[in-house]
């Protein structure tokens, strides 16, 4: 099917549907067929990524290499993973994959430039495994921007503890954490706060939250990039051309 | 997998979102891996149920045939289709399914029974082809009910274009609409309407309408009939049964 995309999921669940509504939402449509074909993994009992990178619990890269392969046998072309942390095992994930996987970090950074932002420093709000194991620095190094995060008290009591409420179902009471994280951010001068885990749009969404506009959500940003990917692949191959399917950006890691 | 669920969806792509939500919402859980495994399959290219059957236009069903042959192949052991229109091929869909497909109107009525309601007059708040192919009213035939619909006029103009603006990306807009219809069911003596589109929950939960608690939600139905199923498979496999994977309804159509 043209321009199937692959949804590697279910990091958290309500991360999943969060990011499948804004596929919908991000694609111009009038009616059903206007969409894109999505397929959706969701599949819950992929190990925690945090306890795997900061206690070396088990590791989810297993089941997420099962994922793939049931991705694939399914004939997607591209594959995304809503959840930040998962792209830790990235480098792993692609050498694996028969096709490209787009990454979080590139959709960010697409964004930026979309809103013709140069940000001197970028908040950053993540779980601690996204923060220690550099996945958004390391992929923006050389670009000139500090990033910035919460303090360590902050981040326990309010952005970990946001994470933690979405995963049990309690998006509102997230809701009000995350945006305590986000306005003391913005009060310490960050000009855009990245709502670095795809929990945490879902917590601001709950409540309404205005400060959401001031944020960069990834989880929508990789959505947009998923939308992009697929419209393109589709007139790509209305055109008689194969080529776009060497475009993702898994081979340049 | 175990207690693995295929849902045949993108009819529209914002109501399956809808009832991959419900699907979280319905499952008590504390993290993710207490989640139900889901794979979803939102392909929107499927041809429109109503002009299939009302204006004699192309069948969606090989399509439709084609997800279910793509979701076995995924492992699933259960399938639910979030489209009540789609449920005119149900016949033919568990015909060639190799595994149980749960039935929205079923749900509908373990939703009642789970209520204790036995409402003399239901009301059907539907596409005109799921009403002119009595879905409903063939499959609760001889359970005393009288099913009401709104008038043809207001279908039309409330029913119909609510779920047209839902399928544009229109929610609230669609709202409005879907609450005048459901309060003017209500006003005329109806005591359960029953939201048997999956886009009109949808249209209601956009603008937080209190209506919704008077009505039958036919997605959410399905979507607890559907962890119900995967809880139980998984309980069964723990304790070294099988005898679950026959309990779908699909063998007794």
């Amino acid at each position: 099917m043209q321009g199937l995309l692959g949804v590697l999921g279910g990091m958290g669940p309500l991360a999943t549907v969060d990011f499948f509504k804004k596929l919908v939402e991000e694609t111009q449509a009038q009616r059903d067929q206007d969409h894109i074909p999505v397929i959706v993994h969701s599949l819950p009992a992929i190990p925690c990524r945090s306890t795997a990178i900061m206690l070396e619990g088990e590791s989810p890269l297993p089941l997420l290499l099962e994922g793939l392969v049931r991705l694939k046998q399914s004939n997607v072309e591209c594959i995304v993973v809503p959840c930040n942390t998962a792209h830790f095992w990235y480098g792993e994930l692609c050498k694996a994959s028969k096709v490209p996987i787009l990454h979080i970090v590139d959709a960010v950074r697409d964004e930026l430039e979309r809103r013709g932002a140069r940000p001197a420093r970028l908040g950053l709000m993540c779980t601690e495994s996204t923060l220690a194991t550099r996945i958004y620095q390391d992929r923006m190094a050389g670009e000139g921007i500090e990033f910035f995060a919460n303090r360590p008290d902050e981040r326990e009591q309010l952005v970990t503890a946001a994470i933690d409420l979405v995963k049990q179902g309690k998006p509102r009471e997230a809701g009000h954490l995350a945006e305590q994280a986000v306005r003391l951010l913005l009060d310490r001068g960050v000009e855009t706060p990245v709502l670095a885990c795809t929990e945490l749009p879902v917590a601001l969404e709950a409540i309404g939250s205005p400060l959401i506009e001031h944020c960069i959500d990834a989880s929508r940003a990789l959505a947009r990039a998923a939308v992009a990917w697929s419209m393109e692949r589709r007139t790509a191959v209305a055109l008689g051309s194969q080529d776009l399917r060497s475009r993702g950006r898994c081979l340049s890691e």
